[in-house]
């Protein structure tokens, strides 16, 4: 069986997690405590991040990325990278700026400071960053609003890895209760579509012990 | 003709001309001043990094990554991404590493408090910063002497993208001096084939006004 060693908030993680939910390719989840940088786990992944990814036969894929390109090289039946290269560049370029810059501006502020930072033993959260955090992400949530308002999905006709990418980081910080989704209706409706889709069911089952999420976390019709 | 805007000691920029210079594609260079949040180019790449491309059709492709990842689809006459799947895996895992663990735990501690600080306005380098960041260095350059010494290229038997993300970081720092090449004499035999190729030229030729290079910066035989 394959094998996906995660952490249940990593929004990483859950980007992945949800390419492998809608391929339909079984996978077995193992938390890993990254903080612990255990010795097995370094010699799978030096970088010591999660998610990492064991496939069947035994090749091992670290990174998020890295996977998601894996993953659409390896099975191509349902393509989430676009088919021309005009689409391609514009899924990717959304990829990398929710994995880039809304993970550095917003997720690592927010959850960054509220949650990880307690995993790591690294102490309290900073007011500065959390400020920085809080406004970042109203300016995030128009943008994503204003995709999904332009277009059916975020990088155009498609559902594609641009979806899945935004989707993981706003259902980490949804999951804390950072999201206030009265910002952006309109990113609102494209995210209760992309949580009432089967791929997302695992994501929102998730229960991270001494962290409750608000009610609606995990309501489709939120 | 293709525009490439650049800054001339931004890693990711020199990642994609040795890139483009390596499958011969010709392109012009544009400075493009980041800092100065240009309208005209925040127009172009809301993210506001360099480097972006134009291609000669129009095409505006932001962020290093995507613009690597289209060059080698575009243009697969000289494939830097592999040729099989744990080929693909290996050389992104490595890509994945230089731009990201490198750059953040290097990088962005050294010439980014030394010189891009400068260039934003943001004061004086934080000595806690250059000291995690020369600490750093020292176990980056053992690992790419490890995978020299283990390797015929980086990622394994043929030079790939993985050997241009990293010479593309430790050329800018060995700009500003802070490569100090005796920890590795194995890093430094696979660095002076990287600084010999035809490739290579431009970057080798780049002066920063304000910021000598010691004398072996463009010396091929260091």
């Amino acid at each position: 069986m394959r094998i996906l060693y995660h952490l249940p908030l990593s929004p990483f993680s859950r980007k992945v997690r949800l390419v492998l939910a809608e391929k339909r390719l079984p996978f077995e989840l193992r938390v890993e405590k990254v903080w612990e940088r255990r010795a097995e786990y370094l010699d799978l992944n030096p970088a010591g991040t999660v998610p990492t990814l064991i496939e069947e036969n035994g090749l091992v894929i670290p990174d998020s990325g890295v996977i998601c390109e894996y993953l659409d090289e390896a099975y191509p039946d349902l393509p989430l990278l676009g088919r021309t290269l005009a689409e391609r560049v514009e899924i990717r370029r959304l990829v990398a700026w929710f994995d880039g810059k809304f993970a550095a501006e917003v997720t690592r502020n927010l959850l960054g400071e509220k949650h990880m930072k307690r995993m790591f033993g690294r102490g309290n959260p900073d007011g500065a960053a959390l400020r920085t955090g809080y406004t970042a992400v109203k300016y995030h949530l128009e943008f994503v609003g204003w995709l999904s308002e332009t277009r059916r999905w975020l990088a155009g006709a498609s559902m594609s890895l641009a979806d899945f990418a935004a989707a993981a980081q706003l259902s980490a910080l949804d999951y804390i209760g950072d999201l206030d989704w009265t910002i952006s209706p309109a990113a609102r409706d494209w995210y209760a579509r992309m949580k009432s889709r089967p791929s997302f069911r695992g994501v929102l089952a998730d229960r991270v012990p001494g962290v409750t999420p608000p009610e609606h976390y995990a309501d489709l019709d939120f």
